[in-house]
């Protein structure tokens, strides 16, 4: 049957893994990814048009950088573009899968806390679905990490699906991924 | 392209219109059948195998059987059999309309708590998917109602959608459905 209505939207929050660093995706996201690839998207591969959205959050630690010596305002221009090329390279993964598959897609990166900006860009862009990929902790753990997914399923303003990481693809430490 | 992996099998909580009352639909449960329909089915209608849970909640208020007579154990008999006609009659809606589209599906009542009900029956099931309607409430009048797809989200083994009810489709008391 012919599927001639406009392609579904799915925006898709990504990022990295806890573990790995950049450029590699976190296992929840890739695992978010694949589910929806192969249960959402199945052989509809026209029928759908995936925006991958990367938030970065400004480096609070910044262990990365901890040998850096900043002694000019260009020393934090080219860590900044450091950022950015690292981001793009998370992206890269997204964005080649999919051409890979032959599904049409658009990636992007913007700059703070994930949630918030993550709803603003649905706000912006009105997907009409959101995925995102959870670590799927227990209370007493999500009391300290604070969870992206709790918080886009209530305001976000489209449809949003959770996927869980699977127990089995979980690290030793929840926390990490 | 053929899709020749076994169907993405769609779990979806429904309950009647507390407007209406049966055999209506709520209002978000039958948007969130419809979304699901145009955005996620689309034309792969092969694809796609769903599963239609309505979860009957023992009737706490009584008001529908304010002017019923409890004489015998029979009665209280046949009270339950017109609530599972009711239940019956919910789920009539939703088959007869996968049935016109050629999607596969299969309904079922339960009795209980709607949000560990439905737990337990994806723990049951293990459908790939469960599709819950919302009303989207605000926190305030979240306080008083709670929420079944909060829960789920949380709790269910599978991914979940949480879709929310439009803001044009809202009665004028949000917590009308």
């Amino acid at each position: 049957m012919a599927d001639s209505s406009a392609p579904t939207r799915v925006m898709m929050a990504v990022n990295e893994s806890s573990l790995k660093g950049y450029p590699h995706p976190s296992i929840s996201c890739r695992s978010a990814f694949d589910w929806m690839l192969s249960k959402l998207v199945r052989s509809n591969t026209d029928g759908f048009h995936l925006l991958f959205l990367h938030v970065q959050v400004p480096d609070e630690d910044g262990f990365d950088d901890m040998d850096s010596i900043y002694a000019s305002p260009t020393d934090f221009q080219s860590m900044k573009q450091r950022d950015k090329i690292r981001g793009i390279h998370l992206l890269e993964y997204f964005v080649n899968e999919c051409h890979r598959l032959g599904i049409k897609c658009e990636a992007w990166t913007k700059h703070g806390d994930p949630k918030e900006v993550i709803c603003h860009e649905v706000k912006r862009v009105q997907p009409d679905l959101l995925v995102v990929g959870s670590r799927g902790l227990g209370p007493f753990q999500r009391v300290f990490v604070g969870t992206v997914s709790e918080f886009c399923v209530k305001h976000a303003e489209c449809p949003v699906i959770t996927i869980k990481r699977k127990a089995n693809e979980a690290p030793q430490d929840p926390i990490d991924d």
